[in-house]
């Protein structure tokens, strides 16, 4: 079941100017930071608030790390912006598999590495109202 | 101080199938319904978590009232998707007069009614990497 607004990703050319922009303007500070070599980016964790399934909810700020990542992509499209949502759940697997069965293209065939040692999984925009979802269940839940 | 992220605004051209998505896809249940004539929108609210300020996190469904509303001129433009990001604070008057102090631009002199008695104001995205960011006080703060 998904339980919380886990993060908003948001793409950014430069990572550094874009932490800086949200810590002095809202007093957002970084809560972790990581490469996703996988993925190609990378990106800083903003902790926002905790949330009533003890969880919480973040910003995530990402920069691609290869002109061939799907966010350099995106960002070369769209330019800066809200990149994709992501709902959290204690069990991504059956979530995205449920999910699966109603139609809905999931893009990993199994959840992946997310931040934080998350297991993560994408649902295709084009089947979400144009919206790049993402599943996480966090480090310690699974 | 924006203390959680309040809500995530996704734009839609079909409001009742885009609820109907969010209901049978991942069981998000209608929190609240109502017109912003002044936005120009007809919007869902769904709530998906609660937040360790007091607050909540919803999915702001929005779909345009008119033609010339500025959602209707987004979907024109950039088609379904994630139109904006919200954040909860206390005392929007406070928070937005000092980030009016940063050089962000705020798009309303005054803070306006938003969704379930709330009030509102946004800043401009260009001065945000690109995001369109709403500041709110919900009707129970101010």
């Amino acid at each position: 079941m998904l339980s919380r607004i886990d993060h908003i990703g948001i793409a950014c050319f430069d990572l550094d100017k874009t932490v800086e922009f949200y810590r002095s303007t809202y007093g957002f500070e970084v809560f972790h930071t990581e490469v996703n070599e996988e993925q190609g980016v990378r990106e800083a964790m903003l902790k926002i608030n905790e949330t009533s399934d003890g969880g919480a909810s973040y910003l995530q700020l990402l920069e691609p790390t290869r002109e061939d990542s799907t966010v350099a992509k995106w960002l070369a499209k769209n330019g800066e912006g809200v990149h994709h949502i992501a709902f959290g759940t204690e069990d991504v697997d059956a979530d995205s598999s449920a999910i699966r069965d109603k139609g809905v293209r999931v893009l990993y065939d199994e959840p992946r590495v997310g931040s934080m040692g998350s297991r993560i999984t994408f649902l295709h925009p084009k089947d979400c109202g144009g919206v790049l979802t993402e599943l996480v269940t966090s480090a310690e839940k699974h």
